[in-house]
C-alpha cells in the first residue's frame, strides 16, 4: 500500500549532459563552444537593454528576432520558429511531426540526443550505419519511414555534405518530414534553407550556440514552409507560449545583424581548423576533411582513450565517445589559436613519451 | 498519394496566449504582471555580468540559483528543480507525475494551462466544481485519481487557503502526487513548502514572473522530495539539458538575494490591493477576498463585458473570462497607486454613463 504514486512516476534512463569542468585554467575543447566573444553588438543591446521591462512578458511571437532571421535567411517570419536552445526547438519538431507508426530513421552514429527523444516522446526509430568512411549514404533512406534526421555537417564526424545530397534525400522521401539540423552549417557547411522553398516538408534548424558565440543564452531557429512552422507554433503553445526571453531575443537579434562579426570569427575558426588539421596529419592522425567547428581523429597505432586521458590530466580537455566504431576516436573543438597551440604542444608530448 | 506526410503531423488546438497590446501609454492590467521594476541587485548582477562568458554553456544543473533558492526556502539544492518559467516546470512536472490511468483533477476554474498539457501529454482528467463562493471544497478530492493540482492561491479567483486545507488534500491523497502551485503565494497567500518534508508526495512550484518582476527572464522552480525532483531532473535533462540561460540564473539568483526589496514591493502590491478592493466595493461591486496580486470582482446588475470592452477603449486593459460561471467576472491585476486611480476614475466615469 505504501507509496502507490511510485507507480506513475516516468520511467526514463536519465541522460547524462556532457562533462563541464569547473577547474580553471583549463583549455576547453570538449563541447564544440566558440572560442571568441558574441558580437560586440550583441553584448551592446544588452547594455542597453531596459531592464525594468522585465517585469512584463516577452513576446510570445518574438517578432523582432523572427524578422531579423527572415531578412538574414531571405524568408518570411511565418517560415521561423524559435525557441530556447536548438535542443528545445527539434524537439518539438520531433512531438510536431513524427507521429506516424513508421520508425523515424537516422545515421548510427549522429547527436546523442535524437534517440533521448524518441524515448521520451515513445517515437520508434531506425539508424542506417554511415559508411567505413563516415559519410551517409542517401541511398539508405530510400525505404518508408515516419520521418528523417540528418545533422549536415554531422556529428561528431564533422563531415558536410551538398544540396545533391539533400535533394536525393528529398526525392526519397515524400511522404515523411525531412529534418536538417543545421547547427554547424556556418563552418563552411552548405545550408539548405534555399530548398525549404521548393519542398513543404524540409525542415532545416540552426542554434545561436555554435558560429554566434551565445551558447549561455540558450536560443535555437528552425526555418520551414508555414504547414510545418504553424503546427511546431501550435505545439510550443500548448507547452509554453514564452520559451524564448526578452534578453535572449534583443542579443540573437543584434547578432544576426552583425554580419561582420560573425563572417569573421567564422573564417578565424576555419582558418585555425584547417590549419590544425594539417599538423596533426603530418603527425600521423587520420583527421576527416570537417565543415564543423570541431574535427574528429584517430591514429590506428595509438590508444585514442590513454591520449584523451593523457591530455585531460594536462588540462587539455577533449571529448571522447566510448562507443562502437568510434572508440579510438577523439573530437576535438576548435579554440582560439593559442589553445591551439598548447593542444599540440601537449599531443607532441604524449607522442614522445 | 499527395502530402501523406501530413497524416503524421500533430493534430492540436492552438493555444491563444493572453492578448499582448502593442500600444503605448496603455494601463496593463491584464496578464499579472508585477507593476515595479525588478530587484537593484537583480540589475546590477546583469550590468556586472562578463558577457564573453555567454559563448560557453550554462551550468546544466544551475547550483548557485538551486543554493540560493535552497536557502532562502529552508531546503537544500537537491529538493529544488529550475525551469524555463513556472509553465516550463509545471509541463515537466505533469510528464514526470501523470503516467496513471486514473484521470488527474483539478478545480473547474484555474488555470487554463492545465487542460492544455492534458491534451498535449494525453493525461486523462475530471475537474471538481468549486463552491458558490469559488472556493475549493478539499473533500472533493477524496476519490482515487492519477494525481492533483491546485493552485494556492487559485486565479482567476485570487482565494488562498491555508495549510489545514493542503493537509486535508494531502490525507486524501497518499497514492497520488499532489503539485500545489504557488505563483501567486507571495502576496499574502500560506506556503506549503515546509509540508514537503512532510510529505514525500507533495511538489510545489513556484515562479519569479509575479512577485520577482521577472516575467522577461523566463524562471520557475518547484520544491519537493528528492524521490519527485530526480524524476524531473531526469525528464528535463531528455529533453533539453540547458532550459535555464546564464543571464536569468544570475538575475534570478541575485534577485532571490535581495529579500529587502522583495518585501517592500509585495507590501506595496498587498496595500493597493486593499485599497482597490474597498473602494470598488463602495461602488457596489463584488470583490473576492484576494491573497493575489489581482483581484476577481463583479457586478450583478452590470453586463461586466460591456464594462470590461469600456475601459478597453479607455486604454485600461484588464482581463475577461468568456467562460461558463465567470462570464459576469473581471480579473484586475494590481498596478501601481496611480495606474489603480486611474483604473477606478474611468471606473467610475463608466457607473456614471
Amino acid at each position: 500500500m505504501e507509496n502507490l504514486w511510485k507507480n506513475n512516476l516516468r520511467k526514463i534512463e536519465p541522460y547524462v549532459p556532457g562533462e563541464q569542468s569547473k577547474e580553471q585554467n583549463i583549455v576547453k575543447l570538449n563541447a564544440n563552444e566558440n572560442p571568441y566573444p558574441p558580437s560586440p553588438k550583441a553584448i551592446e543591446a544588452l547594455n542597453s537593454f531596459n531592464c525594468n521591462s522585465l517585469r512584463l512578458y516577452p513576446d510570445a511571437n518574438a517578432s523582432k528576432l523572427k524578422q531579423a532571421l527572415a531578412d538574414y535567411y531571405n524568408v518570411t517570419p511565418k517560415n521561423i520558429f524559435v525557441g530556447n536552445g536548438s535542443d528545445d526547438v527539434i524537439a518539438i519538431a520531433f512531438q510536431s511531426f513524427f507521429n506516424g507508426k513508421l520508425p523515424i530513421v537516422y545515421p548510427d552514429l549522429t547527436y546523442s540526443f535524437y534517440p533521448v527523444w524518441c524515448s521520451l516522446f515513445n517515437i520508434p526509430y531506425k539508424t542506417y550505419p554511415v559508411g567505413e568512411d563516415f559519410r551517409i549514404n542517401p541511398d539508405d533512406y530510400k525505404e518508408a519511414n515516419g520521418g528523417v534526421v540528418i545533422p549536415n555537417p554531422n556529428a561528431p564526424t564533422s563531415i558536410g555534405e551538398g544540396l545533391d545530397f539533400v535533394e536525393k534525400i528529398m526525392n526519397y522521401n515524400r511522404d515523411s518530414v525531412v529534418i536538417i539540423d543545421e547547427a554547424y552549417v556556418d563552418f563552411g557547411g552548405v545550408s539548405s534553407v534555399e530548398l525549404t522553398k521548393k519542398y513543404e516538408n524540409l525542415l532545416v534548424t540552426g542554434t545561436f550556440s555554435k558560429s554566434r558565440s551565445l551558447a549561455g543564452l540558450r536560443l535555437g531557429f528552425a526555418i520551414g514552409s508555414e504547414s510545418l512552422i504553424t503546427v511546431m507554433e501550435a505545439v510550443k503553445n500548448s507547452y509554453n507560449s514564452y520559451t524564448v526571453d526578452s534578453l535572449a531575443m534583443e542579443m540573437g537579434t543584434a547578432s544576426i545583424l552583425d554580419r561582420e562579426y560573425f563572417d569573421s570569427t567564422c573564417k578565424k575558426i576555419i582558418a585555425t581548423r584547417e590549419r590544425v588539421t594539417k599538423e596533426m596529419r603530418s603527425l600521423g592522425f587520420t583527421v576527416l576533411d570537417s565543415s564543423a567547428n570541431f574535427i574528429f581523429a584517430t591514429r590506428d597505432d595509438l590508444s585514442i582513450k590513454d591520449m584523451f586521458e593523457y591530455l585531460k590530466a594536462r588540462k587539455v580537455f577533449i571529448r571522447y565517445f566510448s562507443l562502437p566504431r568510434i572508440d579510438n576516436y577523439v573530437r576535438i573543438s576548435i579554440g582560439t589559436d593559442e589553445e591551439m597551440d598548447i593542444f599540440l604542444t601537449e599531443l607532441r608530448g604524449y607522442l614522445k613519451k
